[in-house]
């Protein structure tokens, strides 16, 4: 596999500065002060997270509509001059940089919930829209999004990105949530993905083609997700293993006897020490899986009792319940703020952001793989999952400064990728792609395939203006 | 809403003569007698169910591989012949004429399942494949496969129509069940979608992109489909209701109050008395919802016992239990039988193909306005539905000797989708576009969506090759 320095994009130039300028005089008439050219706003909304290089936009137009979002892609695309689109900020591989400049538009003020149809379990809402303030948002008619990335990102990056997180292994991905979106296209025209049926057979999947898209094919400025009821019964719990490999297999019999488990978390003894740390939890240091049940009284009840039946068949136990919901919320921050808590065991350094994802059979096998490679590396590198779907993060902790130990986590990196492709899985489950795994590309997919996704890039973008050099860049 | 007439394709142009008998002939020397071109052959390959003419290709390929597949189609892509592939011939939409001629390729000898990954609850089939089938290879491992259209599909056709049925409401379309895809692109590059494992983040979705596509991207020869363990238990029964209405009604309660109901399927009394007849039950002739529920035995009870409830204070009931495996499969069997039991209502007639789906708050209004049109009409239409989704399917039985009721038929034909439009629903929940929903796309997604799906079209079959004439015909 090539090295990290091959994550530039093959567009080779900037648009020229008249174009920029240009584009910057127009869009400061019609913005106002919600245009912003500053040095500190422009790097605010480009990269801010890990080891990637920050590489701000030109300038930041704060939209407040689809009618906004239009004008600004028109008149970029009038000059040929990228438009890179900005939610919470909290994506971790680059997505928000703009290498070759351009206007970067932040979303964050649309942040509407423009309907809810609670008789139909679903609502619309702007992109700006976080999940926690949904969440909030729909509390009082007991319903929920169910979707929970670590950080409270904006529904528009988490549809972007194709994003999960813990909840994922029972109420499914970005991908699955997501009933219809509204974009702004290259060309400036508006289109609306679907209808709000639960299902159609009506085509090309709009939908599906702009989740995970990240940009490069549109700008998403509305979206209507799937909503839940609130279960009638929720019950967490800790469950303590002598080893990662008995906590993944306990991982793979819970999924493979068929329990609805609503998360099934990995955290490695490092993990757990760093959220005692930050979090102030009093975990035994040791390998942990946090679990959840949603079901009915009875239901959970029975779930519960025969998840703790695999863990002891896998040497696991005690199992601790946390039946409060105050010590349950502060279980799930804790591993929500698990990007956080890492960085207290080794202060001042940075994260390189790993995320594959293997087939559940082979998930005991890669995570125990990569902990002997993390040995031998010498690496600091602690270890959480979401391993019900077969996805886990390493978290190699990096003296920016130290070229020798950066080199040393770009190749546990590339390693890592390689297993998890060997065991037939990807090189990011939830992430995106970005600029930091474009390198892994061909490799998981081939050549064709990904000439197949430059083809649909090129037919929608074919200026190469919307958020370039991610993904698929073009020459 | 433009008539019938206008679901002809843009494409104007057949391939010239010579074109086509220089395929034929190269294609004779290497397929030999898995080449046929009997008009008999052809005409069983071409459109053979509801009302739409049957518009035979000049040729029918019987391929035993992804390279035989490769090879039809880089051959047809040399002389810009049109290429149609079929799999057992149950679309109801046209998909499998060849309004400009070309090589139609028949998948049904591709039917190995390659591989069954028990621990990843996955596996790998040809396309050729049928549901039936699969579940029979499954069985002894207990495991199944959920997607259910009427037919004895092939799992091939049901991700290019993306296909669904009556577990839908519980395990999703074949959107959600298929993991990755191979198949052969117009420039006879053969691409894999995805890896095995459960999620990615990992570029565009090329899977849902060719899922739904109806074979006009790109030829699927293989499939990685998701499996689900047999549940513990399985409980059916029937439920009698007053009217359409109420049963709708119990069925959005049911929706609503998140009970995780496997089937549940409406049939008007026409329905009833058609299965009646044709399957030898002895249903009382009112509308009827037949349910199922998956999961642990307390779990199943507990789910029967609160739908009983619901079906009861809508006006419903009494509820009859299936509880014998056989009688069990004998009511969906039944259910299943559908599409030929109605025929026996009305010998001699044929059936337009309707397939509505609207969201959940708006079936019952939905339904009882269809029904009402109906009765207005003078037309002869049963109604069934996967009411769980907000799917439903009325089937006016027409002599195509009268030319008076195929025009009422057209009529209602086309207010039925403009209702279910203005409720925010779709032309097709599950058949797809194939010719016979054409006409609708563009008061479906509005101009701008649907160039997007022409521009995929072109970036994917720029010489307009693969299954012309069938979604967003290109000119």
């Amino acid at each position: 596999m090539e090295s990290a320095e091959r994550i530039i994009s093959l567009r080779k130039d900037r648009p020229s500065e008249r174009a920029v300028a240009s584009v910057i005089e127009a869009l400061a008439a019609q913005f106002g002060n919600r245009l912003a050219t500053s040095l500190a706003v422009r790097r605010q909304h480009a990269h801010t997270s890990t080891w990637l290089e920050n590489e701000p936009a030109d300038a930041v137009v704060f939209a407040q509509s689809t009618a906004d979002v239009q004008a600004v892609v028109t008149r970029c695309a009038e000059h040929r001059v990228p438009v890179v689109p900005f939610g919470t900020g909290t994506s971790l591989e680059g997505h928000l940089n703009a290498p070759f400049g351009g206007i970067a538009i932040d979303l964050a003020d649309m942040n509407r919930v423009l309907e809810v149809h609670a008789d139909d379990l679903d609502c619309v809402v702007e992109p700006g829209v976080t999940r926690k303030q949904l969440n909030e948002y729909l509390r009082d008619q007991g319903l929920f999004f169910p979707i929970d990335p670590g950080a409270d990102a904006s529904l528009g990056g988490m549809a972007a990105t194709r994003a999960s997180g813990t909840n994922a292994v029972r109420y499914g991905t970005m991908k699955d949530n997501v009933l219809a979106l509204t974009a702004v296209l290259a060309n400036g025209e508006i289109v609306h993905t679907a209808r709000r049926a639960k299902k159609s057979s009506a085509g090309y999947d709009l939908t599906r083609l702009l989740i995970g898209s990240e940009g490069t094919l549109g700008i998403v400025t509305d979206l209507t997700l799937k909503l839940h009821g609130i279960p009638e019964a929720i019950s967490s719990g800790v469950c303590p293993f002598p080893s990662v490999e008995a906590a993944c297999n306990a991982t793979m019999a819970t999924i493979q006897f068929g329990i609805p488990i609503a998360r099934i978390e990995l955290l490695d003894e490092l993990s757990v020490r760093a959220c005692n740390q930050h979090s102030k939890l009093n975990l035994p240091e040791q390998p942990m899986l946090f679990v959840e049940f949603h079901g009915s009284d009875a239901n959970v009840a029975e779930q519960s009792q025969r998840f703790g039946e695999i863990a002891q068949e896998s040497g696991g136990g005690p199992f601790e319940w946390a039946t409060r919901p105050e010590d349950r919320n502060r279980l799930w921050q804790a591993r929500h703020d698990f990007y956080w808590a890492v960085f207290a065991l080794r202060p001042g350094t940075q994260s390189f952001a790993t995320d594959v994802c293997v087939p559940i059979s082979r998930l005991a096998e890669c995570v125990t793989e990569t902990q002997r490679d993390i040995a031998a590396s010498g690496l600091i590198c602690p270890i959480v999952g979401h391993v019900g779907d077969g996805n886990f993060h390493c978290s190699p902790l990096i003296d920016m400064e130290n070229p020798a130990e950066i080199k040393a986590a770009e190749g546990f990196m590339n390693r890592l990728v390689e297993r998890a492709l060997a065991m037939e899985g990807t090189c990011t489950g939830e992430h995106g792609v970005g600029q930091g795994k474009m390198k892994y590309l061909e490799a998981e997919y081939g050549p064709a395939a990904l000439e197949a996704m430059r083809a649909i890039k090129r037919a929608f973008d074919p200026h190469n203006i919307m958020n370039p050099g991610k993904i698929v860049a073009l020459g």
